[in-house]
């Protein structure tokens, strides 16, 4: 599925992190992401991996993590109900943020961020379950409110 | 109902414009809009008081205005609904742009702006019929799908 690339079959991943890992690397699209294994790929998710940045210092990276964290969680939605997602990241100072996931004119998902400079998982296993839920949540309104999602315009 | 500031009372502007001139103020809350007139707060809207930016170079203000003006549009559908209306702006490259209106779970509002760095109006007629029916349509979306818009969480 992800040609050539090392697999993650070994710890029973979810689809959720399929997606990921698979946007992940459709995303770069280029040399920077060829030859990791997907546990380099998904290791800027996960806290364990990575120094906690200083609280007065600005990480740029976040913003991109956060991004592709809830797109996959769109993709995945969209895979399940064949409605697109799209994400909407608002970040404000001091590491405060939104992000939302919309179809057509219903907020499929809502997430306020208190620490969006910490954001991560501790393990991939909870990424996965974070992931698993966000998208079983944003399924669960398109099945409630399927004509606002499929609205157009 | 703006204190001691200069009114527009001549120009029998909409509520909508009465709003973005309070929310002007209120946004600032200091000594930068004391004094202006309204016709000077809303000056930096209308694309004749300025000089249009070169397309090679950013005007960070752009987002401000944008968001400020959403924000009236916002506060306004507010006053005839009682509902609360969140904006949320994504910019990408080149001046694309999609800015929301979120009220709940619903999308009250949905605009891609294909030049933001040229956001404004030719006049203050047209500003006001621009933001007068994005509030009516915003309050034709909540009459539509009212428990979507009350959705908490």
């Amino acid at each position: 599925m992800f040609g050539d690339a090392p697999q993650l079959e070994s710890t029973g991943e979810s689809s959720f992190v399929r997606e990921l890992v698979r946007q992940l690397r459709a995303h770069q699209g280029g040399n920077a992401w060829d030859g990791k294994t997907d546990e380099e790929l998904l290791a800027p998710l996960l806290l364990s991996r990575q120094p906690r940045p200083d609280d007065d210092e600005d990480d740029p990276d976040v913003f991109f993590r956060i991004e592709l964290f809830y797109g996959a969680v769109g993709l995945a939605i969209e895979a399940r109900r064949g409605i697109a997602c799209t994400p909407l990241l608002k970040m404000h100072h001091e590491g405060f943020g939104r992000v939302v996931l919309l179809a057509g004119r219903l907020v499929v998902v809502n997430r306020f961020l208190r620490d969006a400079r910490g954001f991560g998982f501790e393990t991939l296993e909870k990424l996965a379950d974070a992931g698993e839920k966000l998208v079983a949540s944003g399924v669960e309104m398109i099945d409630r409110f399927p004509e606002v999602a499929r609205h157009r315009g």
